[in-house]
């Protein structure tokens, strides 16, 4: 039987992180911490476990839980979202980009991607029935275009999918972006998608701006954030999406068909956990740190970039070192010098090798140190 | 914007369980124990979670749980399945079924379902396009008629789902309900999803019969089950499906893209827990007691039951008691008598009332006997 996804074979992030396991070579591939998430957080979820919350939550997530995170949008963003009919917990932002587009994407429906972006975008799109109109951030800094945009939008579009700040490039977008994505909007029935999963991690005293802030935006955007990103629980699979009420309701019945619920005493453990912001508060600064310490390590070195504006991962050309294509070159660092990282073709759907990698700053400084000893050496 | 799934409202599990907390019932009706887990299960998912297991798992799951149940399947199913390629860890058993039914499912398909079922079955064939063909089963015990499968099964037929044992009715196959579907499917291309998240309860002597176990079944199969069901987690969102490497590899896709990969510290717990297989070798001695205690309990009742073969729902018929259609019935046993149990109707696409409600005994005596006293003054 034929595939629904015959392009589609192993991810990258796997690929990458098996080899770099297999070759005991240093992952700054996939992106995740490699040190733990605060011990506090842990021993809550061992209370509510031991205290019997171990049964189906809420399809919406748990009260408490929404309460949380529309009281925290509140505080940063400025818009108080209706925890009853506004928030949804999802099972990681991933489930949440899949409902979302899973909601509102019908056969021939186009909806506007901008390249290179996160892995799971189209294949959301494509199993709609949708077409993905693919519009290139430009270089050399991955800006949007917006012109670019307005000329790929028709009647035929059905949605826009927007990421800031950005995966895998750092970019972040400003308030004229969101402005004239609300421009361009204006009068449509355009569904905008906005992951900004990496909302705590913006650097150089720049702010994430949301498409929450904008009134002309919100209400016709599923803003998506991460658990997992902010406090650093990849492995929980624990993420949200804030919507207008009508886009919230048909989101949650692709939920409910998805995964019901997600995992009740992670909700609880969360929730409680928030009611101190100082983690959320100083993640930009700690972040910051690291990609200060490596981009400093790796100064010294052939590979060009400009420090990554945002999210945990830096960017970064290898022209003078190599001509190989990345997917080749990435492979053979892993297995020759022993640093996993990420060809960006990867997240072109033509896969277009631009001579990028992309390098999770996600780590202890003992291993941004002995990764960046062993990049300086090409 | 209309919807993808216009006629879907509120769960029924998610209202019963709502109306249940909010009238301070009894809440018999969704499917979910109220004692708790192990606690040698609980304290494993902490020390996982002590030692840094917390982030991202491997997309098909971490190995040592793929490991653990290759080695289970094959000494209570008689086959090995390979942890590498034909064992996927899933977000849930309902994230399985909607990955199976995705990865196979194109327009125009046909798939069989036989009803009464468990809902979202049908909403995930119609997100893929698919067209759900009903097949009632056979009352009173709601036998599968595999002639009626049949008449309904043609060229246009992709997957046929089955379910034993069977939410809501309690009803299991036979071997011969299997090596019907065998000869049924045989020398077409038909896939069979087997939903089988019930398999450790079962009673009465009577043992559950695995599409594993037919060589014809397996390579045609996904087969589904449920740690949630096994290990009184219904809230930690894991599950898994076996299949034949190409089906699997389909599956996968669909995985990542779903959700990525499912909790990692739950999944290091339970691989290290399942060594221990005392406990899934007593569920259904621990279920049948539960039945039968409760069955005992109702036996003053006007409530007309036989007993459940498997699962932890009891099925009772309540037409010695009221004429109200079964929504209406559960509502007000809810309100007046404070007692939430499931409609019955709610499994069938048109709605159709039986007079059925169903009860879930995966609770404490106490709990049982506190709902009991209520139910018998009907
Ligand atoms: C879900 S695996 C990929 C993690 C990630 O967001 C990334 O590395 O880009
Ligand atoms: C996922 S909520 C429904 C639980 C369940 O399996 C049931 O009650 O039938």
């Amino acid at each position: 039987p034929s595939s629904k996804l015959p392009d589609i074979g192993t991810s990258i992030f796997t690929t990458m992180s098996a080899l770099a396991n297999e070759l005991q070579a240093i992952n700054l591939s996939q992106g995740f911490p490699d040190f733990n998430c605060p011990e506090p957080l842990i021993q809550l979820v061992n209370k509510y476990m031991l205290a019997g919350h171990n049964q189906y939550a809420p399809t919406a997530g748990v009260p408490q839980l929404r309460d949380k995170i529309s009281i925290k949008t509140e505080k940063i963003y400025g818009y108080r979202p209706d925890p009853n009919t506004e928030v949804t917990v999802t099972t990681g932002a991933t489930e949440a980009l899949f409902a979302a587009v899973t909601a509102i994407v019908k056969p021939g429906d186009e909806v506007v991607v901008l390249e290179p972006c996160y892995d799971s975008y189209a294949p959301a799109i494509r199993l709609s029935g949708g077409v993905p109109i693919y519009v290139p951030l430009a270089l050399p800094d991955f800006h949007v275009d917006w012109d670019a945009v307005r000329r790929r939008v028709s009647s035929r579009t059905k949605a826009i999918i927007i990421n800031t700040p950005h995966n895998p490039t750092g970019a972040v977008m400003t308030m004229q972006d969101l402005e004239a994505l609300a421009s361009l909007t204006d009068g449509t029935d355009i569904v905008v998608i906005s992951d900004e999963v990496y909302e705590h991690m913006v650097f150089d005293g720049k702010k994430h701006v949301s498409a929450l802030q904008l009134h002309a935006l919100r209400e016709r955007s599923f803003v998506i954030s991460s658990f997992g990103k902010t406090y650093h629980t990849t492995g929980w699979k624990l993420g949200y999406a804030i919507a207008p009420a009508a886009l919230t309701n048909e989101l949650r019945k692709m939920h409910q068909f998805l995964t019901f619920c997600s995992v009740t005493p992670l909700q609880l453990a969360v929730a409680e956990f928030m009611e101190e912001e100082h983690h959320y508060r100083t993640l930009p600064d700690f972040y910051q740190q690291k990609r200060d310490y490596f981009c400093q390590l790796l100064q010294p070195s052939r590979f060009e970039f400009t420090p990554s504006s945002g999210t945990y991962f830096q960017l970064v050309k290898y022209e003078a070192i190599s001509q190989e294509n990345d997917v080749e070159f990435a492979k053979r660092l892993t297995a020759e010098i022993g640093v996993a990282a990420i060809p960006v073709s990867v997240f072109y759907h033509d896969k277009a090798d631009n001579k990028y990698l992309r390098l999770c700053f996600a780590k202890s400084n003992n291993t941004l140190e002995a990764a960046a000893k062993r990049l300086v050496k090409l």
